[in-house]
Order: structure tokens, then C-alpha cells, then sequence
């Protein structure tokens, strides 16, 4: 069966997946692009349009960072991730932060209780907006992707409740040494997380840790 | 001049230092000795009487724990840390969690509200009862250690306070990758704390990842 995996997804010391406060101009609100400071320096990340010198690095971070891409058919993403605003589209003007040719170049579905209808954008993204539960949203990306594997995207929340409902088989986590002090906590509601996991730690010269969580076998 | 040191402080994925209900029979909590598994391996919390077959490791989890006592004369311990007992002393009979002798053999400053006499234990253990504020108990400590190191042993607060009040030169970190969901917080108030450190991440096998911050020159 095909797989739900999670990448290069950064979080603080004190476990925030993103800082307070989300505007059109600061996306990760106050953490600024601390949280994705290492993914910025690798070419994974130059190549989907992240400003820097230079065409990326080839390091540990690379690696991880690469294996956001490959086997993946569909992505779900949280309302927050796709746009700033909240609440009933004001109106559909607003087509997500990535441009005419979103980097995704699969169907995305974007969890909302506001529903909208399909958007095609160009390179083969779609963006699908659905209201439903984790499982049923599942299914209906799975039908998306074929027989490949399913991306969760994020935000915070959307990582956590898919965590909650035990529908992810792999994490990748990148451990930033930071403290934010604020923001969106992504291990709420999550004790004993590393009981259903495997958990593998690689530093980076960069400084962040990339965490792995495998799923364990079912029984 | 003498440093201020924090050895073998084990957090969670969530930045819990200790669990929830700590008690005379589980010192940390909800969390057992889930934060302490790794350090109960190695040969240095073997020979201070931490159970477990054989004599203890000699891996990287080692190399991290033996650092906690040489260099060290004085240690500085929160009232939470010395025993389970809250407010007034109902009686003195409460000499640690340790034994009569301890496995400090230095000086031992407890923060309490409540005042009692010095404690001379076996071994060149005493323990020092001192309401004051982290610089000034500091004096008291650095006085006490002559020309050492002073250790900040825990628990959550007492770190976090004397992080609060920069007063920490070296903070050696176990991060466990583990999600306790409740319990005292380490980070809480720190946001920013990576401004002031050095911080250098190093996986050991057992699964934990060695983080050890290294306060920069102050200015």
C-alpha cells in the first residue's frame, strides 16, 4: 500500500512548527524563515524557488531534503498553509503563495470549511478544497495519487490531527536549535508518540537534527 | 573565572524536563524513568547506584555523563529536586533522595523558602538550605566551590531560572525522543536563547541526541 510520509517539516526546541501571528508577508509570523534556514541552502529548496547564492548544497540536509519529491502523487495541506486568510473566501482571487506553476506538480487537497471549486493551475498542480475528517481526506487523496504515496504538506494542525488519527507511516522532523517561545506547538495532544515509532537522529553541520519516524508494523 | 555547568538535563520532543505528579516513590512523575533510560546505561550512573546489568557503557552516552563531575565543587539543586516534600519543613528527617552518603561529595545548595540548619552528610556531601535570587545564590555556590565549576542540577526550574538570569556558561542537553504531553516545561520564557549559545548536536545510538550549548563571549 502506498505510503503517508511527512518532509521537511522544522521545528523548535520547544516544539513550535511555526511562530505567531501569519501574515501575506511573514508566512511563519514572527519565527521569520528561521525554521527554514537549513532547507533554504540546499538545492532541493534553491531549485523550487527559495533566493540564496549559489545553486544549493549536496549535504545531509540535501539528502533528507530531496526525498520530499520522488514517489509522491498527492499532498494535503491545511487552509493556514495555503494562504493568510481565514473564515469564507472574501473571494477566489487568491491561488496559494506559489505562483502561476505551483512547485507541487500533483493534486493538492487544501482541508477548509469553506468549500471552493477545483482550481488547475499550470505544471499539473490542482488544488482541491475539502471538508471532511482526516480518514475520509485521506481516501480521497489516495484516489488522487494512484498507486504513489501521499504527502501531508502541513501546516502545524494538519500534521498533528493526521498524527492524532494514526495515518502517517513516515516523519521526516528537522530539529531546529531554536527556542521561539511562541506559535503553534506541533507534540500537543501526542503523548506517547514514540511508542507507534522508530525514531532515527543525524545531525547536520547546519545544526539542525533530522529526526525519522517509521512507522511500526501494525499488528 | 570558574564556570556555571548543567550536565545530563534530559528533555522530551516537547520540552518536558520532568513529568506530571512527582511523589516519594516516582521523582519524575508520569515520566518514570523514561528521561533517564540512556544515562542508567552508562558506567558514570552505574557507579553512582542506578540499577541495570553489568557496569555501564562506555559510548558516547558515557563520554557525555562522566563529564558531570570532574571540575564541579559545588552543586546548585532546586527544593523539588532534593525531595518530594512542598512548604514547611513538617520535619527534618528528609535528607535526599541519596542516601546517607550522597553522590555529590561537594557542597550542595538547596533553593527553599524554608530555612534549616546545614546538613553534613557522609562522604563530604552538605547540603545548604538558601532563599535567595539565582546571582545571589550563585555567590554562595561560587564561594563554596573555591577555584571550581558550579553545577546546576536541576530540576526544571532551578535550569530555567539561571538560563533566565544568563548565568549558565556550558548546558549539556539530552533530548529523548519521546512526547511526555504534560509535566514542567524547560523552554518556557526562553524565547531566543539560541542568540547566546553555541549549539552542537551529536546522536548517540541509544536514540537520544546530545545538544551542548556553549555560551558566546560576552561582550
Amino acid at each position: 500500500m502506498a505510503l503517508v510520509r511527512v518532509h521537511n517539516f522544522s521545528v523548535s526546541l520547544d516544539g513550535f512548527g511555526a511562530g505567531a501571528g501569519q501574515t501575506l508577508d511573514t508566512p511563519f509570523g514572527h519565527a521569520g524563515m528561521r525554521l527554514m534556514t537549513w532547507a533554504a541552502a540546499t538545492r532541493t529548496f534553491r531549485a523550487m524557488g527559495m533566493p540564496g547564492e549559489g545553486d544549493g548544497s549536496f549535504g545531509v540536509d540535501e539528502a533528507f531534503a530531496g526525498n520530499w519529491g520522488p514517489g509522491i502523487g498527492a499532498e494535503i495541506m491545511g487552509r493556514n498553509k495555503f494562504g493568510p486568510q481565514r473564515g469564507a473566501w472574501e473571494n477566489e482571487e487568491w491561488k496559494g503563495w506559489w505562483g502561476d506553476d505551483p512547485v507541487f506538480h500533483t493534486p493538492v487537497v487544501v482541508l477548509t470549511h469553506h468549500p471552493r471549486p477545483v482550481l488547475e493551475m499550470d505544471g499539473g498542480t490542482t488544488f482541491h478544497f475539502v471538508d471532511a475528517d482526516p480518514a475520509t481526506v485521506l481516501e480521497q487523496a489516495r484516489a488522487l495519487a494512484g498507486d504513489l504515496d501521499v504527502r501531508i504538506g502541513g501546516g502545524v494542525s494538519t500534521v498533528r490531527q493526521f498524527l492524532e488519527a494514526d495515518l502517517i507511516d513516515h516523519m521526516h522532523i528537522a530539529l531546529v536549535p531554536i527556542v521561539l517561545g511562541r506559535g503553534e506547538r506541533l507534540w500537543d495532544g501526542l503523548e506517547g508518540l514514540e511508542q507507534r515509532f522508530d525514531i532515527e537522529a543525524t545531525p547536520s553541520p547546519s545544526g539542525v537534527t533530522h529526526l525519522i519516524f517509521t512507522r511500526r508494523p501494525r499488528s
